[in-house]
């Protein structure tokens, strides 16, 4: 479901307002102070003009919109129901399928954050994964309650952007997605690396890793389309893996046996999801090397 | 327990066929024969003259050397008692403490290979991991008889050369050892990478991988001992673990976080368990390269 | 001066021969047998026509057709006059300045080549250094006649396309531009190297070498116009030179002194003009790579 | 000529004196104060105890020390004859067959120090090339009186040392050899890349380039002794080029025409005389790379 700048701009305000009254979570308030301010020539002075909405807001109404976000991985809630946007946003980063060692791990961030702080911890989930989020809860729990206040409204804009983003159709485009592409280049013969198989794997401190993305690179050595793309690029570890033994021997270049290279993996980890992460891989049968390339 | 070649030379001819009763399994007719050809200048003219007896020994008795040896990895008769050489090999490469799942693998090979050839498959385990065993296994199987008598006796021979030159002493040395060597670059600072704790790990394809060196590099890159040295270095698959995250931290060096790099792994094949494998890592927070050294 | 396709296949008989009478060396026929078959679709159809009418000819005309083109870097042909073209291209090479050892060596190889095969020496000079046109000469000496023919045909072809695709404008292109390219990666710091000055060498085995190109990398770490790009690259040997040490200098990375690399020099020859021949330095203070990319 | 510690220490003293005279130029008398303090246990023990007698001389004496050298470059003075020691380490420069370029400028450094200090230019030129000379010549420039007398006898002892390693054979040896080796490793096959013919060559910005090594790799990719070992490796920029064109041609691997990479040259500078410099080439035919190693 999605709609574009131009029928918002003319919708009445009603309907305005309803279209984008869960954009920021349960509090419709911003989508009515905005609508008095159409047309709006793009979807970045649109958000714009929401977030300035809420910081110039109140301190009690900033307070009860952070009151206004679901816990975590909190089953009771989930079983209550959340909003969709929410549940998907949970889901994406698998909170909706957690490990008992995982649920326990949220349970404690959560009972701790909201103790001490009276609102709960609030994060923009599609820019983590499970492992960064516990990260962040922890580097964040230091915080005294008007630091983690103003942390709380910056994840919440996050949120409403990307919100925002899947649901509007506009000519410009929101600054909130980041790609992750790979190029293999094989040295030994001078050429791109056609046919090669290449699985992306998310790596997990906590619970058990998965493959996010598989592709075979094409005669240009590279991917049709991003490994991740179109959406922040989740911060985390993970793992790219070729499969370069196959690729080497199909060509009939001699090897060892068993082959002294095979699957490479290449651990590195993400820290900025709206970046363009490039990670190359150069190879022969007996070498490689790889770099943080853009 | 070892004896020096000069006192080898100047045994009586019963000490000396007791001593090297067990080079062969069960077989002190080998060192009887050779016992008349003493003195031997080196300890590989010894070995040549072992194995030229063995080659020419007729069909029958080849046949009865390769029966004396016991199965691999099997209960029974283990219970009953290995000759202390064959114990130590097969605990050398984890066939005392195999999981169920590995025992029925073993058990499998060695009842169909028995079934097919009427003697016990040997291979020289001491050069192998598990993985390796089964694939040299499902490999030899399909050969006819002729040629895994032939295959038989050259493994044999090859346990024969390490019992030997675990239990004698010369100026010269058997061509039994490799060795498995490391070397850490930082290419950021331009100098060797002193202080990088450094894991390798056999990993297996079936049961669990298991880290078999642990070292921290010096002020030259290197570790002060080889990986693997002494021995012959298992034909199998590894993986060398590189804590470079915690290295370039203590270095102050400007990190992203979390760090682009932290635990990097290389893995590769080992093909030669005689030759000397050199795997180096050229390391900066954003890149790395290895290759296939010596 | 170019003329539209759509102009070509608007104009009149005679003023199409007109525009198009040279692109055949003083060979006006071709024109004119093509001028029938307009309208066409696009410069593709328009050569293979132009091509095909050269290959039906007879062989008499196909001589004429090589017999009218003038000798290399002659002096006397030079002062009494060749066409704009010929001048032109014999210019783009650099054979209107050379040393008296290269009108030398050229004079030889015009009188060797007539003298044995009757015909001038022909090759399309725009895809080529005066090295590689010497050592080409070199390597037809010895063909027969008929193979000469042959491959005089093929030259003039290719001296044809690249004066249509210089004279005439169309949506499609005739494929004779090649593209050479760099791209500098500072993985001392993880980030494309931008400000990096840039010169490209063409490397004379005889004669002198010159600089073909300047540039500085942009933010993104490449140039803003490839180094060659909209023409064929000349086959031939190549330094690309970046001066790595006043950049590293200018961001106040700690360097021995003098800097352990200061202009890195990269040589390579291009072989394949049409072709996209793309050639990164990956760099720190202390190391460097390079590899063909694409 | 050359003389053991042992006789050194056992000579009588006049003999000890006109041994050791011009360690330090023209002054015997450095000699003369250690000759009490043998024997020495050692060829460091010796230098420290001759270093120490300069540095506790009185200021007068160390002018004189400063003044008993020659000009560097010095037609005159070299027509008049200098010590054997101060030729031969000029000429090991290259300063007797300088240019005229050249020599105007060495004219001009010695006028312009000696005409601000009273004192010649001192600098130890075997660790030094023509081009490093004249740069540390405008960097000293600017210094007071009493830094460059302290330079220069910084520099004296340098020289001194030169020449004792030289002329006195013992169990310990000086600090004061460099090395300079290389090693090139086909990542194409995996191995050392033997027959690969190196050239070491010094650059001059003033004057001419010069091969100051040559070799061939061996089987382990090396060259059988270091490019330069068992002196200083002159400060200075340097060129290492590598035949690896014939050598994949001679190995059959398919190579474009002509070959992509044919001579490599690998640029880079020396700053530390008495380090041990490892430059090595890991090269396939369509790439390569290089770093600092040790």
């Amino acid at each position: 479901m999605s709609i574009t700048l131009t029928d918002l701009n003319s919708l009445g305000r009603d309907d305005f307002v309803t279209a984008l009254g869960n954009i920021f979570e349960h509090s419709p308030w911003i989508a009515e102070q905005v609508a008095l301010l159409r047309p709006f020539a793009g979807i970045n002075p649109l958000f714009a003009a929401m977030k300035a909405a809420v910081e110039r807001a109140p301190s009690e109404l900033r307070l009860a919109l952070i009151k206004a976000h679901p816990d975590l991985a909190d089953k009771t809630q989930r079983a209550a129901g959340l909003t969709a946007d929410s549940d998907a946003e949970q889901n994406s980063v698998g909170l909706d399928r957690l490990s008992d060692a995982e649920y326990d791990a949220f349970e404690r961030v959560n009972n701790a954050y909201r103790s001490k702080f009276g609102f709960p911890y609030i994060v923009c989930v599609r820019r983590h994964t499970k492992d960064s989020i516990l990260r962040d809860f922890e580097r964040r729990l230091p915080h005294d309650v008007a630091a983690e206040m103003r942390r709380s409204i910056e994840e919440i804009c996050r949120i409403a952007a990307l919100r925002l983003d899947q649901l509007v159709t506009a000519e410009d485009r929101l600054p909130v997605h980041g790609r992750l592409s790979t190029h293999v280049l094989d040295t030994h013969s001078g050429k791109p690396a056609a046919g090669i198989a290449v699985e992306l794997i998310e790596l997990a401190d906590l619970g058990a890793s998965r493959v996010v993305a598989r592709a075979v690179t094409n005669a240009d050595g590279r991917t049709d389309q991003p490994l991740i793309g179109g959406r922040p690029v989740p911060i985390g570890k993970y793992e790219l893996s070729f499969s370069v033994g196959e690729y080497f021997a199909a060509r009939q270049v001699p090897l060892s046996d068993p082959p002294f290279l095979d699957r490479i993996p290449l651990r590195f980890a993400v820290s900025e999801p709206e970046g363009h992460l490039h990670v190359p891989l150069l190879v022969t049968p007996w070498s490689y090397a790889t770099y943080r390339g853009s």
